[in-house]
């Protein structure tokens, strides 16, 4: 039952979720308008508790009592549907707040999806809820229903083709949470065409109030929702939105998310379609890697993953093996498994050799073909896929029996061999990838089968089950020691900014900041020859484009001379600036340059990147990021994550390179923006020198930016 | 009518596709049986010619006179079945050529799908066919049907769930031809499902004669095919198979085609399915890529281009436009349509501001968000249709409007909005993304839309179908003059085969093949300093490695001291090879490394090859393969398609390089390699040095194998 869950941390959505009465503010007699359909639906779908419809005009609508305003309501209600034009709006929110209503419902629209004017009106609607201690959903959100109580606070029309499906099987209860009206009931309809139960579907429009995360949450902790789908085209707020991934995956509840704008184009129409500061893309794309959520392509994908997830199988280890009478089809779906990342392993060799004893031309390797021959023995099935299960092993199935599926004479032996075989082990994902209509299809699902036309499209949805089982089996992410972090005043200069990063842990390489050419020929003695001249200045960022830097300077006299030209060039090409000094640093050679950064997303807070020098970075734009801080494992797996990673591994006959170093430099850099605040920018090592193994890796030059 | 087509390249194939009469070499009179089901099928579609069966035990078959064998048969068949156990096939096939039968069709199996005896009595089936002229499908397939001559030799069971579909509104002929029988049947079922029509449908089996080629062909050829669903494991026949595309192109008929074994795992499956030779999978993609053929992803792919192609209207600058209810809808759109190349211009700015007047929140610059209003008024519907038809002239347009595609009272109104608007624009690509039971979407297809669900996948089918047009648009390809070209007996070494090279058009660095360490010096001073030194010998393929290559030899003394030092590692490291001499050559600086080559594919001949020296080959496999030869404009599309092309193009603040010079270079080399003939095994020109625009290309190492 989707009643409320358990409540821990997400609770405050349980009146608005599943109240014991609710009051409809400018409820309608006409069973068809806006102020109509929720209470024509919650009338016709039986809501157990008191509705109170709200409008001065009438005594009686839609054949129940009806009361002038929110003053005289007969009681508090739990939760109130707001469907009054623009301007009531907030009169009607105010008057429930001081009644004591502890959740609001706005369909109204006209507020920050129009213009300043209604942004404003907008702040004021949520200053208002949030002094009443209020929650309130929208304004400008087609509204949600819970279905399972007949609760229906929605203004859809899509109940003209049928209610929710039931669960089939008692199992495979999907919750949606959609940020867009339009799109949540599109996907609640696809779902429904598709028989997938969707008991409880909330939108949550412009979220002045509640967000996506409080709805993800709450679904988490909720008993009735069994898997999660959420669509969004930008997370407006990331605290709520983290926790609620979190409480997702500790719940083992896998979530399966649109989020669009992906491409340059698409994030263009997504920000002048929904005026939001929506955070970058590639962040919320690996926030959602982060916590095991499935970002889907397309609707269709995020059904099927949805779909092949209401079994609740999550294997952690998944294998995939595939049983088929045709040849190309097992081909077919070993191209899409090896770019799925889903493992296809080979059938024992003595279990081979017994299949191939049943069926001499078989190929029972793994995708196993049994041939034409079963048409004239369908036992010959059974025995294979018992075979692939108790010897195979494999956590994932596919049965490829397309046409046979809804054949006359073949298909009821096929289903009753498989049966047998499902029966004796149902703890293992099944699917039956057959051509025939949807009645037979649900008979299928019945038994315990997901049903797949496409099988390449099952083995999308497989991988993704393996995915879940690998992220729900993670322990939470453990938390980094963050250092103590004093920043500046103003921005450091390159030997400031690495005195702060190797303090935080980011070795630096060894240089001395210096004043007067003497002091420069002195460091350069200590640190031996040759050596790296630079310009220190708070005012120049890139030195090199000022002829500020001089590599490798041989001797003393080169360091003279090289100090007079530093200066020159200095005096010439940025004029204003001021010096405070030279930096006389150890030439290294012998490293893969790599560049660490971090940027602050206005959504998830600082990020983390790592990619290697040159054409990987500036043509390639290949880079891995993470939210911070990281600890020294992940920040290995993102620099293991890179196309380049390979010229770290010793490819092109280099040795390795210390890629322990440079992750545990990853791991302190993002533990030391963790730390800073929202004062930092963004922070710039690049080039990090990495050494070959058990040498470190070291800035040699770093980048602070302040705010 | 799919009656044997106009028949010029692929006329041979009309007897077995479109015959007046049919004979069946092993009629059961059982008809589930693999020698009954074509004669039932026959008999329930109304072949109008007549139908022999052979059968030695009966009279009648399936209440047919049947005859004891092919001597005693009334006439001469235009096509025979033959489905009589193995080893009477080859005696079947010989006695019908002894007729003069022109075509037989062979289910029989037990060939070179089994074993090495397999393949010899297939040679020797092929070999009797070839002796009587005879063409030959299989053996080992499950046949082929056109459906409108009520034709129906194949053993399929598939028709237990019904015949293939009209072709509706007179439109959408998909003709089918498939390597596999299971897969090709599937396919068959799945239009069947799909409602989209398929009157042709041809399976090869070993292609022990016919191949996909003349298939493909044919279905190209003839009048009634419309659009070539293909699928194949590995093409066996290139000759024949490129004739067959470029007849499709010619006759603007797209070819939507599923070659499996696109990954590693996959392409091991398909090898231990078909054991047969296969040509690389990335050399065939780029020939279907040659012919503007679309490589589907999976079956539902191939189903939706060729579902979008049967309205025949093939953009050549393809543009869409989107109409939505659902600004996420559009953003969602938007997103594919980037990643699949598909243009989305914004609509003209007068156009904005007159849709803006009608719908002040709406968005109209495409996508065109025409908000929740237009359930109040349909008529905006039409209105922001018909604008973005006239004024934003789209070639292809999708209406996304969900659910409002199935209701009651809703959905009339839409529809004839759009139907206005449509039939005054009958050339353009209209698609319907809608939520509706199949019924409401056959109606919808009757008006003319091509009706999905999904946007994503209307998109994707909408571009492919501007690619066809483009593919149609082209010339064909104009022959490339091929150089004269005279092979040595064995494999040149380093100076030979660049002046082989040169002569066929690819330059080379300035050098001197020379012998001794006076004529080293002569020719350093006429090159000028510095330059670079190196072994030659037929002996060394890898010179680098043992120390056989010097570079910035700076002067007179150096070429002396580099003289002895080449012929002391040579001794040491090369003991026994021949060393011919010594290469002077220029020493060339500021130039971008490139790498062409040449390697033989079994299938398709030699395969030009360029990518970028360093990571973009080494890691990154960042190549561009084409069939040779390729002409000037195609070679330098192949340098612009590489993924590091930027590097080429004056990124990272370097001039731009001379791209024409390299392109000429690379066209040159695969014409060198299309004139050499089968003893050219491979070409390896690595590096390529890339000078600053206008100053050329040259090759600074060139190895040439040959077989």
């Amino acid at each position: 039952m989707a009643d409320g869950g358990t409540g821990a941390e997400f609770s405050s959505l349980n009146p608005m979720m599943a109240p014991r009465s609710v009051a409809v503010i400018g409820a309608s007699d006409e069973p068809t308008r806006i102020g109509g359909r929720p209470l024509s639906y919650m009338i016709a779908r039986g809501f157990a508790g008191p509705v109170w419809p709200v409008n001065p005009k009438r005594d009686r609508v839609q054949g129940l009592p009806a009361f002038p305003d929110v003053a005289s309501l007969p009681g508090v209600p739990d939760a109130a549907i707001v469907a009054v034009p623009g301007a009531l709006a907030e009169a009607a929110v105010d008057a429930l707040g001081r009644r004591g209503c502890p959740a609001a419902i706005v369909f109204t629209a006209g507020f920050a999806e129009v213009d300043e004017a209604g942004r404003a009106a907008q702040e004021r609607l949520v200053s208002i809820a949030r002094g009443h201690g209020m929650r309130l959903l929208g304004p400008n959100c087609l509204g949600l229903f819970n279905a399972p109580l007949g609760y229906f606070p929605i203004f859809t029309s899509s109940f003209e083709n049928g209610w929710p499906a039931e669960p089939l099987a008692g199992r495979g209860r999907v919750g949606i949470a959609s940020q867009s009206g339009a799109y949540g009931t599109h996907l609640f309809g696809a779902a429904r065409a598709r028989g997938i139960a969707t008991p409880v579907l909330v939108t949550t429009g412009n979220e002045a109030e509640v967000t996506l995360g409080d709805v993800i949450g709450w679904m988490a902790e909720d008993e009735g929702i069994e898997v999660i789908a959420a669509y969004s085209e930008g997370v407006r707020e990331g605290p709520r939105f983290l926790q609620a991934l979190e409480a997702a995956r500790r719940a083992g509840k896998p979530v399966v998310m649109m989020k669009v704008g992906r491409s340059p184009l698409g994030a263009h129409a997504a920000q002048s379609h929904t005026a939001s500061i929506a955070g970058d893309d590639a962040v919320t794309g690996v926030v959602l890697e982060e916590f095991g959520v499935h970002r889907a392509r397309n609707t269709e994908e995020l059904l099927d993953v949805a779909y092949a997830a209401t079994p609740r199988i999550y294997p952690v280890a998944n294998t995939l093996g595939v049983v088929s009478i045709s040849g190309g089809a097992g081909v077919m779906i070993s191209d899409v498994a090896e770019e799925q990342g889903l493992a296809m392993p080979p059938m024992p060799e003595a279990a081979q050799a017994r299949l191939r004893g049943l069926i001499p031309f078989s190929n029972p390797a793994n995708p196993v073909d049994c041939t034409a021959q079963v048409f004239n023995d369908m036992s010959l099935v059974g025995a294979f896929a018992r075979g692939m299960v108790e010897d195979g092993g494999y956590t994932s199935l596919i049965a490829f029996f397309t046409q046979v599926g809804a054949s006359p004479s073949l298909a009821p032996k096929l289903r009753a061999e498989l049966n047998r075989v499902r029966e004796d082990h149902p703890d293992r994902l099944w699917v039956l990838s057959v051509l025939a209509p949807p009645e037979r299809v649900r008979e299928y699902e019945a038994d315990g089968y997901l049903v797949f036309e496409d099988p390449s499209r099952a083995v999308v949805a497989l991988a993704a089950q393996g995915r879940f089982g690998a992220a729900f089996a993670r322990p939470a992410r453990a938390a980094v020691p963050l250092p103590e972090v004093t920043l500046p005043d103003t921005a450091p200069d390159e030997a400031g900014a690495k005195r702060l990063l190797e303090a935080a842990g980011v070795p630096a390489v060894p240089e001395v900041a210096t004043e007067g050419v003497e002091a420069a020929v002195e460091a350069a003695r200590g640190i031996g020859f040759p050596v790296v001249m630079k310009l220190l200045s708070p005012d120049i960022l890139h030195k090199s484009e000022v002829g500020g830097v001089l590599l490798g300077v041989a001797d003393e006299a080169a360091v003279r001379a090289g100090y007079e030209r530093l200066m020159a060039n200095a005096a010439v090409n940025a004029p204003g600036a001021r010096i405070t000094g030279i930096l006389v640093a150890r030439q290294v050679g012998g490293a893969v340059e790599v560049a660490l950064g971090i940027a602050r997303d206005p959504v998830f807070g600082p990020v983390a990147m790592v990619g290697l020098g040159g054409v990987f970075i500036e043509i390639l734009r290949d880079v891995a990021l993470r939210r911070c801080p990281v600890d020294v494992a992940e920040a290995e797996a993102m620099i293991r994550s890179l196309r380049g990673f390979p010229l770290l591994d010793g490819a092109r006959g280099r040795p390795r390179a210390d890629v322990a170093a440079l992750a545990r430099a990853l791991s302190s850099l993002s533990a030391f923006a963790a730390a800073a605040g929202e004062r930092l920018v963004s922070v710039d090592v690049n080039p990090m020198l990495v050494l070959p193994e058990g040498q470190g890796a070291w800035a040699a030059d770093a980048v602070i930016e302040l705010g």
